[in-house]
């Protein structure tokens, strides 16, 4: 997606460590017009998956997400993050490491929001492990519902996270692909 | 707001404590058209005051400020909450009281996304006690930011939020104001 991808060189910044930073955009600033696009263009590549619910996960998710919603006309469940792990009786549950943090952490949804009808969309703002979409396949996975689609903002193509999900037979679809950020230099998969 | 009242009518649900759980629609789904015609309403009515940038707090208020964003094409920077309250160099902080939870978080926004010349439109899903309010207006005042309108979906009108606000000379829309919950039961100020 071109303008992603500019937004990403002109406004991206590549930290030690193989970390992007797209806060002015993405993570903490947010791009309204640009999130509606990034909407656009998930909603047209999953038009024709019989999509019935989006799921994402606090916080960053939800701008993309939200967008996709409105263009597709469908809910949006956003899973919480939850420092402690007690797990409640009315939610599912699933944990999720962060390389990032190296930490921990709970997702949840309160079962109310997913039953084994739906027809899943997950959208979330970067992949690269894939802890957070393992997280939120696991919930999908304990309900029945099924996973029909992945839509990625940023995926870090050189982390095993994209490639794991493609081999375990998911649609995923990234708007821009990460080949490298070696040399502080953001190189695109074509 | 007749749809939002609707929609607090027909899918929230009243606790003990004066809490109102609009899960279905705002706090954990969203429902994103719903959201838009929000974000439509703030732009209607904020339309003339120059806003320059709209600010929030994570995660409730995302879904609201960024439709509010993408009509009134203004970018969106929500503040992080942070647990630790060790204050970076990098970012203006201010501490927030949660009545509700009995704990005090920090909340934070970059310095590279606030400054002086903005006028700044606050957007937030709940009004109550109007602590995290406070806490953004206490980082506006230490950029010297104008606080030029706030925008509440929903304002529990009998704490003392509100009044506080308007006192203190700021303009506050809230799009439904709830005078009681009484009984369990949803009581609309007219």
């Amino acid at each position: 997606m071109q303008e992603l991808e500019k937004a990403i060189l002109d406004k991206g910044t590549v930290l030690p460590g193989n970390i992007l930073k797209v806060n002015s955009f993405l993570n903490h600033q947010v791009d309204p017009a640009l999130m509606y696009q990034v909407g656009k263009e998930f909603a047209d590549y999953f038009k024709e998956f019989g999509i019935t619910k989006i799921i994402t996960v606090e916080t960053s998710g939800i701008a993309p997400a939200v967008m996709t919603g409105l263009v597709m006309n469908l809910p949006v469940v956003f899973a919480k993050k939850n420092k402690s792990l007690t797990v409640q009786d009315n939610v599912y549950a699933a944990e999720v490491y962060s390389y990032t943090k190296q930490t921990t952490n709970q997702i949840y949804i309160e079962k109310q929001f997913l039953n084994s009808t739906d027809k899943v969309l997950i959208i979330d703002d970067f992949l690269a492990n894939g802890e957070a979409t393992k997280g939120l396949i696991n919930i999908c996975n304990q309900v029945k519902a099924s996973v029909s689609g992945i839509g990625i903002v940023i995926e870090k193509s050189f982390q095993p996270g994209a490639d794991w999900l493609k081999e375990h037979g998911y649609q995923v679809k990234s708007l821009a692909r990460i080949k490298s950020l070696a040399n502080n230099k953001v190189e695109f998969k074509d």
